[in-house]
């Protein structure tokens, strides 16, 4: 996890780099300051004394748009990293992958 | 969720608030902020094409942050709201939390 | 945890236990049932050298109608047992729920 | 997911199967008929009355064995069926497994 890694689809990389296309990045930061404007609304709500049933459920949006955008991100990443990785050889990639999903399934 | 709301802990509110006394306050904002400036570290990690592993492992750890700040807001919600509604008669309030746990357990 | 409890609702018992009506106890069994057979399902499939991903498929639907069960049931605790038990003053109800919340909760 | 399919991996298999060793299949088998077990005690939990919270974590707990027995398939599946699919330039196997995760995410 530490050294430094490239997908093989990103060829002129000399990191642990992924170069998204320019859509597929405004899509992954739309939703993220989507989410930034959600938490802050949730302080909003805090400050205004708002009842904890609302709280809980804003909270759980938020939960919800962020497992959204983590499927959106490791779809993309199967679909190109790993693929391409595999395809290359280098087969550190399903490793890393396994110990993902550890964290990411339910 | 639509009408005026108060907790019978909350004698004084004119609504659906809670108030909260200042530790409490200051914990779950502390929470939310730090959880903010997750939400901008991730940001800045799909601006400097991050691998996408790096950027669902972060993700994960903000979801987590936000259910544990959820398991907090409810624990204070059964202790004070829920018991006390219910000492008082607002039974109303067990059928918003069951709505509300619908949603928030796996 | 240990020690013998009693809801309030089920004033004659004399142990950690609830009495259930017919309806309710039927419904319960059933889904447990249906779940027991799902599981032998899967075991039958893994026999028949079943393919990762219809395993994979058919054990998340095992978890998602014992979640349905969970919900269920909890819905029915907190409509009994806990607002019975807040009324007659066993807080001690409360304090474990928030315990069985934490591991429910996502 | 309706046609037959084989991993190639598996290279005698004319179907959507896969062969597991003897080892990794009995453990696999091992942990759902604990599973089945565990489902059966429950519904002795139910006959005699037992008290909702003990309940709610039982089930609780065989809901954490199945993510434990998906998360070990995954990773087999990873290591095996995925990696030689793509190998062998089978690259269904990716937009299956694509699908696959979108229902096992949290």
């Amino acid at each position: 996890m530490d050294g430094h890694k490239q997908c093989a689809h990103c060829a002129s990389n000399d990191g642990r780099t992924k170069q998204r296309n320019d859509k597929e990045f405004k899509k992954l930061m739309n939703r993220l300051r989507r989410v930034e404007g959600q938490i802050r609304g949730i302080e909003g709500m805090l400050e205004k004394d708002a009842y904890c049933p609302d709280i809980l459920i804003q909270v759980s949006a938020v939960t919800s748009a962020l497992n959204s955008f983590n499927k959106e991100l490791l779809a993309s990443h199967l679909r190109t990293c790993v693929a391409d990785d595999i395809r290359a050889g280098n087969d550190d990639t399903i490793e890393e992958l396994v110990g993902v999903m550890q964290k990411l399934m339910k």
